[in-house]
């Protein structure tokens, strides 16, 4: 029987009651799928800070680097705004663990399920139009770890500075990552840059078109960030894998999130070279409903079907939960978010959903 | 009786045929508010690479030396885009007036006209919830014009680079723009920034804090980029004025104007400190409907009410043309884009418009 040992880092606000659920279905995947999952949960973020003095303590990310994967819950809080920036959980955890495991691979799917049109804040003919895209983010380079960085000068003329930067190697990989998805997608990659400006995007541009002569199968566009914001608004119907640096990643995982209008449906997978990876869902830690089982455990399901899927290659099960998924939501056990405000005394509760998505499975 | 001179750069594309319509306007301005608005036209953009060999020429730049402020059209088409890129149309001529003029002050405003809700990409209650944004952006340094910038290296470890750089005094300058623009709207500034990734993002942050002192009836809010493309989507009616970086700006102003639904009625100002600005519509040139007699012209006509009111503090004028342009979109008399598809065949011609809005006047 093949075993796997999972590195759990629950995290802050409602990441402790929807791992809670995410755990219920990898339990019941041991079982369908004779598989052992072995999992060991670890402290990250505010609650490491309070807990152990940081959020990221040494034991965790030895766990971690014991693992072979980490499900990750989410992190950060009012509570812990005020720290110093390099010590907040966002910082000290998130992006630390990025770089440290070199997860250069950030795939961020958006997509809207049929039921869920009016969730989305676009036009009816817009959100029924067929959205599903995958954007896929370079997470470990660009202008967020670009060096040098810092302050100079005096007075007025004080300046502070960023370096966005990228090698030709970088691009490559993460293309690749992007050509690869779209293969088992609709074959169309539009890689997002702004190289009307910027040197870095030039260069993107370049490695794209170097990597898709190896895609043939795959169809390539290129588009300016600005325009990307736009596009994803009037016609997002037309996106199947958007390839993006880090920064620019940023800002549109972020924005087609939205126009799904169903954030708690959106995991996501932070992956290196070797196939080790981060799964965490796409929203926040939600401090505000944190506490009171309200919260929608989907997305942190859905990011253990992509772990599943891409540390443990476990397709069968991968697949199997995310037709769990769709029949639940098919079968109207929604948390409150996804129902019109006058239906919200119908809503399912955090753990009803993740119980009827093991009733699926 | 005053006088003031006008450089006039109509460009590429439509922006002959909307530069025509704004003409009309400023002649019927000279009559009613008995002042001379001397106008003389340059090349610029791909017209000028045709006829005079460079996208920017001398003749051009001097003329617009001599004026009190350049009227602008729009450049570029896809006649012109295999040229180098240093050679282009928009680099070569709209990067380097807003850096030779120092134009860092740029304003789009994104509102959404009473009538002309159902063009708005966003679901009906959101695009009634009374949208009207003013982006304020800083245009002459950031990521644009930071130095260094270039590629080094060989091999796969060959890389590019780009500078993000900001000092004190361009972003106070900056901010302090904004701040005067919402005192005299509703009052709110939201700085857009990624202060918990980059180094300038934390200056920028520390500036506006300290400029906020300055204007204690002006209320100061900080969002990151990423969830500003969020929020434009889901609650754009929380925004009055947003400050921004070159970069983020670029960004957040487009997102803005396709929100909108109606980028045909979009003007924007570019001024430096002195009061001289280059005034421009914000959709591009085009090409695809050029020299149909179909373009709208409002964006043109209104970008010289802002010339009127920002650069010659002519504000009677420029109050009395936008109220103009709301009663010609109110009396229906609408260019085809503005229209549902059933009803194009009453649409009106780009010069139909430009008479009614001298009418209205
Ligand atoms: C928390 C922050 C540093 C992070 C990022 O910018 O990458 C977040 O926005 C994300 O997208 O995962
Ligand atoms: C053409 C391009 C260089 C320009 C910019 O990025 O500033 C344009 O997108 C704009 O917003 O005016």
């Amino acid at each position: 029987m093949s075993q796997y040992s999972i590195a759990v880092l629950a995290g802050d606000g409602i990441g402790p009651e929807v791992m809670q659920e995410a755990n219920k279905v990898l339990d019941a995947v041991e079982k369908k799928f004779n598989v052992t999952l072995n999992r060991t949960a670890y402290p990250v973020g505010g609650y490491a800070i309070d807990t152990e003095g940081e959020a990221l303590p040494s034991k965790t990310l030895l766990g971690c680097e014991q693992a072979d994967a980490i499900l990750f819950g989410s992190i950060g809080g009012p509570k812990w705004d005020t720290l110093p920036l390099e010590q907040r959980p966002e910082r000290a955890a998130l992006l630390t663990l990025r770089s440290h495991f070199d997860l250069f691979s950030n795939l961020r799917p958006a997509r809207i399920y049929p039921g869920l049109e009016s969730l989305s804040p676009l036009r009816e003919d817009i959100a029924k139009s067929g959205i599903d895209v995958l954007v896929v983010r370079e997470l470990t380079s660009g202008i967020y770890f670009g060096q040098p960085k810092g302050r100079e000068g005096e007075g007025e003329e004080e300046f502070a500075y960023d370096t966005m930067r990228y090698s030709k190697r970088e691009i490559r990989r993460i293309a690749i990552a992007a050509f690869e998805a779209a293969q088992k997608r609709r074959g169309k990659v539009t890689s997002v840059d702004k190289a009307n400006v910027l040197v870095t995007s030039r260069l993107w541009r370049e490695i794209a078109e170097e990597v898709a002569k190896d895609y043939p199968d795959v169809e390539l566009d290129h588009i300016y960030i600005d325009n990307a914001t736009m596009q994803i608004m009037k016609n997002p119907a037309q996106f199947d894998v958007m390839l993006c640096s880090n920064l620019f990643g940023d800002i549109v995982s972020d924005e087609c999130a939205m126009m799904t209008g169903s954030m708690g449906l959106l995991p996501s997978a932070s992956m290196n070279e070797e196939g080790f990876g981060l799964y965490e869902p796409a929203g926040g830690s939600a401090p505000d409903i944190a506490g009171q089982g309200i919260a929608n455990p989907i997305a942190q399901i859905l990011s253990a079907a992509m772990m599943l899927r891409f540390s443990m290659n476990l397709n069968d099960a991968a697949d199997a939960i995310e037709k769990a998924v769709v029949a639940t939501l098919e079968a109207g056990v929604l948390t409150g978010e996804l129902l019109p405000s006058d239906k919200r005394s119908q809503a399912a509760s955090t753990s009803q959903v993740g119980d009827e998505i093991v009733k699926q499975l």
